[in-house]
């Protein structure tokens, strides 16, 4: 049996703005630290030691894992990243300000780009201030792999590759895998393990700062089908709170 | 050519308590801190960009290393940790007074430990508080590997195998190496870099939070021996200071 921890970043600046982000790297704000804080109390009351630490490549993920392995005392696990693990790349949109886009293009627009399981917003120009097509994480990736725009979709199809190449190997050479990343990556990542319905993973909230925690049979599948928070009440209470947000 | 950034770690916990540290994995204090901050302000005055990332697995190295990338926009480089990079360790006199220790042995003796290339502290036992023989970070080491009591020598023979095997390969990769560490592993890689000899190197102190950069070439040595600090005034008083300390 493998163990395997998913963490979603909390609050970053950009939220207190409402602007969207995606591959923009914008930091955690005070808020965000505060809700990285809680994972290693949870963490350790559960008895759960990551030994390998998985994060994208974007600061408010990679800070994340850094304030929870800290607060654990296993700052010195290894460390791997990768652009697979960002969140999904939110096109034009990048920068753009919430209500302002609401206003712009409609709700029913609006609510595809940010819930349609296929439907990604339109790209973004490379000369574009929030593009990342100079940015130098991603200078040795090939032009047609960088992402211009992503719907779930297309989070998942190149998260699967970082998932079975990465962080399988070390689920099954015994490893307890801590997995910090963001709304949407993780959302993929929960779709595919789950088996879930695009219907269903348009539904699906993860809460932040909150370890998920799944045990993994042999077949890397979930023995539980949704895993378990370490916080439960905690998550569902996140969870009703989403939920309402839209009524 | 290679570029290769020596990066020592300030002021801990213990430095303030006048304790031997060593192995003992205590944090940065708020004067730790302020220094590791110095350092990226003279990596982007100096326009020196890490693509790698090394540290030794104790969390003053870490957190220098994590205060430095963040604050020149690197946090998402690729991360190595190794004990190979730790502090000397400091036997049984880990977790000792500084000036207890002197009344105690004397002063011959004391600096024989302090400063001798060849001759270690007696070893510390492992069911010593400050032992690392429990420790999960170093579980899978077989037990002869992991060192009870450390001079310089040895830390020389056990960190070579790391720059041949995993430092060297990323310079030779064309990659701007930082390798942020402590007091004694960086001296014992200087040492070698520079081919000091044993009495050269008693001598030889490395500043805290100012990077020092060596350009090398296709042998791995230094075209310029001794390297260039990116302040090299603050640098010098720091030497100095040192030195003057033990008249």
């Amino acid at each position: 049996m493998s163990t395997l921890v998913l963490l979603r970043h909390g609050h970053s600046e950009w939220n207190a703005k409402n602007l969207f982000t995606g591959w923009v790297d914008v930091d955690l704000n005070e808020q965000g630290v505060a809700e990285a804080m809680r994972a290693p109390e949870l963490l350790r009351e559960a008895g759960i030691l990551p030994d390998v630490s998985h994060t994208s490549v974007l600061r408010r993920a990679i800070r994340t894992a850094q304030i929870t392995l800290d607060g654990i005392d296993r700052h010195w696990i290894p460390v791997k990243r990768s652009w697979r693990l960002n969140e999904r790349h939110y096109g034009a949109l990048q920068g753009k300000d919430k209500k302002a886009t609401l206003e712009e293009f409609g709700e029913e627009q609006f609510m595809t780009w940010r819930r349609s399981y296929a439907t990604p917003p339109p790209p973004i120009a490379d000369d574009d201030e929030y593009s990342q097509a100079g940015d130098a994480r991603y200078a040795s990736l090939p032009s047609e792999l960088l992402p211009r725009t992503e719907a779930l979709a297309q989070v998942l199809v190149r998260l699967l590759p970082y998932w079975y190449d990465e962080i399988i190997p070390d689920l099954r050479a015994g490893k307890t895998v801590l997995v910090t990343a963001h709304g949407n990556s993780l959302r993929a990542l929960v779709k595919h393990l789950d088996d879930l319905s695009e219907e269903a993973v348009v539904g699906l909230n993860i809460p932040t700062g909150i370890p998920l925690v799944y045990e993994l049979d042999d077949d890397m599948k979930p023995i539980e089908k949704g895993g378990k928070y370490l916080d439960p009440e905690a998550a569902a209470a996140a969870i009703a709170a989403v939920a309402n947000q839209g009524r």
